[in-house]
C-alpha cells in the first residue's frame, strides 16, 4: 500500500512508521511494541549506561526479532565551569525566594553522554539494524565502525545544507525535521531557530536535494500526515509525541495532563531548559526567559540547575518550571496502546490514500 | 479530480487554487491570469484607492469574466504620535551615519488603510465572488453589509481559536495560514509568533475544529503541497510566493534577485519592517532588531520610517533594509507566466495522487 519501499527495503520493516527516540520518555516497552507492529522502534540511549542498554535491548528482544533503532546523541562536550553556572543561575534570581530555594552551585550537569568508543563497542556487539544520531554525525572513525557493523544510519536535518551534510557524511537516509517537532532540534551548522522551515516546506526542499531517501518529523501525529509526508516525497515518517500517549510511554502523571491540554499553540521552541533549542510546552519560564535565550548554559548541563527548581515547583503543583517536551500536533494524540495506535495510523493513512484517489 | 469540491462549489471556481492577494507585487494582470486558469484570482485592495481598485477590476473583466476576490486588510488604526515616531527611529541610530542619513520625523506612514464605509460601498457596486479580509474582519455591519451583497467572506486564522472565531462570525471559509506563509501573520487574537504552528500540524487541528471548508497557506509552492494539502483536510491552497516568480508579478528586479536566491532557511518572520509580523527575506535588520522586537512603531506607519533607509540602501545595491516578503518554500519557485504556473500546478497535483493511489 505504501507509494515508496525505499525505507522499507532499507530497514526491512513493513510499515514506514519510525518511533521517535524520546529520551526518560521510552523504555524497551515502547520501542518493542512499535518494532513489533511492523515499524521501527527506536530505543534512546543517550540517557543510559552502557550496561542498561544491554539490558533493554534484551528485553526487546523477548518481544521481537524485528529490527529495531539505537539513538545517540553527539554534541560536542563543554566542560564544566563555575562561571558558567554562575552566570546561567543567576538568571533565576528572581524566582529563588518565591520558591524558596538557596541559591547554591554545583547542581549542573546531565547524564546525557555524547556517542563514545564504549557505546560504539556496544553497537558492535548488538547490531542492530538502525543506528540514528541526534546533534549531527559522530567522529569519522566511530562512524566508519557504526557503519561496517553494518547498521545503517540516520541523523537529523534542520535545513537543506544539513541533510546534504549528512548524505556527504554517509548517512543511509536523512530525517527532515522540521519546526512542528517536538523534541531537541538537530540543528548542527545552523544557528537561527527563527530561519529554519515548517516540514511543508523543509521536507520537499530535503527530498530535491538529496539522493537518499527521506523521513519526515515535524507535526505527523495522524494518517493525515503520513499521507501528506508521502505526497511530499517522504519515504518514512518519524512520530513521537502520539506515542507519548500510549499506555507503554513512561510520561508521568503531570506530563500526561499537559498533554491532555494541548493545543495547536501552547508549545514553543526554547533553550531555556537544557541549553539547546527544543519544542515543548510553553511555560512562565519560556516567556520570561526565552523562548530563545542568547546565553544559555551549555547543553546539557542546565538540566541540572533547573531540575531543583523542577522539583520544589511541581511538588507545589505547578509545572511552570518543567520541560516537558511536546509537538505542535500533540492535540491530536489519545490514550491506547502503541500497538493500536501503531495500527491506526496504518489504516488511516490507507484511508486517506484511497480518499485522495477517488475525486 | 479533486478530493473535496467544497471550495469549488463555493466559489463556483474550477481548480482549488487562490492567488495570495499581494500588497505591491500583484494587479490585475496577475489576479486575471490565475481566474481565468480556473484558479481564483486576489486582488490586493489595501494600498489601493476606490478609484484604483475599480479599474483593476475593470481590467481583469476585461479578461475572464470568472469569479475573483477583492482583499482588504482589517488593522485597528492607531493615531500617529510623534513620541512613537521618536522612538521607533532611534532603534535605527547605528545605521544613520553609515547611510549618510539625517534623522527627521514626520516619514511615518502607509497607504494601507482598513476596510472602510467607502471600501464597503465599492464591494456593494462590484459584488466579486469573493472578499478577503486579513487581521480578522471588519466591524460586524460592514460584514453584513459584504454578506447582503452575496460575497463569499473568507480571512486568515494563524491559530485554532482564531478558525473557530471566524467560522462564528460567519466566515464561508477559513485560510489556516502555516508559519510557512510569506507575508503578514493574520493574527488577530493571537500574540505569540513563537507559539504558533506550522502547516503541517495547523490545518489539520483547523480541519477537526470548524465546521466551513479551510484552505491550506503556507508553504504550498507545487503539486506535492497541493496533494499533501488535501491529504491534510484542506479544500484548496492558498498560493503567493510562487506567483511572485511569474512574469505578471510586479517583483522587481532586486525582489526577483532575491526569490532567486531564496533557500529553505534565508526567511524569517519578523516586525522590524512594518510593525506586524510577516516573514521575508532574513536581512541585517531583522538580525540586528529582530527578527521579533517588543517594541514596533504601530502598524503600518513603520512602513514610511523603513522607506528613506530602504531607498538609500538600494541606491548603493544594498537590500538590508529592504522588507522582501517571501515564504519558506520560496526555493521551489520558477520563472513563467501565470497560466503556466497554475496549469502545472494542476498537473503535478493530479500526478502526486495517482502515485499515491498506486502503492
Amino acid at each position: 500500500m505504501w507509494p515508496s519501499n525505499r525505507i522499507l527495503d532499507l530497514f526491512d520493516i513493513q510499515h514506514p512508521i519510525i518511533l521517535s527516540p524520546m529520551a526518560g520518555s521510552g523504555d524497551h516497552a515502547l520501542a518493542a511494541a512499535v518494532s513489533n507492529a511492523g515499524g521501527l522502534g527506536s530505543l534512546p540511549c543517550a540517557g543510559l549506561s552502557v550496561e542498561k542498554i544491554k539490558q533493554e535491548v534484551s528485553l526487546i528482544r523477548e518481544t521481537t526479532r524485528n529490527p529495531i533503532n539505537l539513538n545517540f546523541f553527539c554534541h560536542s562536550y563543554n566542560e564544566y565551569t563555575e562561571k558558567a553556572e554562575r552566570s546561567w543561575l543567576e538568571k533565576f534570581t528572581p524566582y529563588l525566594s518565591e520558591l524558596g530555594i538557596e541559591p547554591a552551585l554545583g547542581a549542573a550537569g546531565s547524564n546525557k553522554n555524547p556517542f563514545s568508543d564504549e557505546h560504539c563497542a556496544l553497537v558492535e556487539e548488538l547490531r542492530p539494524k538502525v543506528v540514528s544520531f541526534h546533534f549531527g554525525l559522530p567522529e569519522t572513525t566511530l562512524l566508519q565502525r557504526v557503519k561496517a557493523a553494518g547498521c545503517k544510519v540516520i541523523s537529523s536535518a534542520n535545513t537543506v545544507e544539513e541533510a546534504l551534510w549528512l548524505e556527504r557524511a554517509g548517512c543511509d537516509a536523512v530525517i527532515a525535521q522540521g519546526t512542528e517537532a517536538g523534541g531537541h532540534r538537530g540543528m548542527f551548522l545552523s544557528k537561527s531557530v527563527a530561519e529554519q522551515a515548517g516540514t511543508f516546506a523543509l521536507l520537499p526542499q530535503v527530498v530535491d536535494a538529496v539522493n537518499i531517501p527521506v523521513i519526515a518529523a515535524g507535526g505527523v501525529a495522524d494518517g493525515r500526515a503520513i499521507a501528506a509526508a508521502f505526497a511530499l516525497g517522504a519515504s518514512a515518517v518519524q512520530i513521537g509525541t502520539a506515542y507519548l500517549f500510549t499506555d507503554e510511554s513512561l510520561a508521568n502523571d503531570m506530563y500526561r495532563s499537559k498533554l491532555k491540554g494541548a493545543t495547536d499553540n501552547n508549545t514553543v521552541i526554547t533553550n531555556v531548559f537544557s541549553g539547546k533549542p527544543a519544542r515543548g510546552f510553553a511555560t512562565r519560564l519560556t516567556r520570561d526567559l526565552g523562548p530563545i535565550t542568547d546565553t544559555p548554559m551549555d547543553f546539557p548541563m542546565g538540566y541540572g540547575v533547573l531540575a531543583q527548581f523542577k522539583a520544589k515547583a511541581e511538588a507545589e503543583g505547578s509545572t511552570e518550571f518543567s520541560s516537558y517536551l511536546a509537538g505542535q500536533a500533540a492535540a491530536l494524540g489519545r490514550r491506547e496502546s502503541a500497538s493500536e495506535l501503531t495500527n491506526r495510523l496504518i489504516n488511516e493513512a490507507e484511508e486517506v490514500f484511497s480518499k485522495l484517489s477517488s475525486g
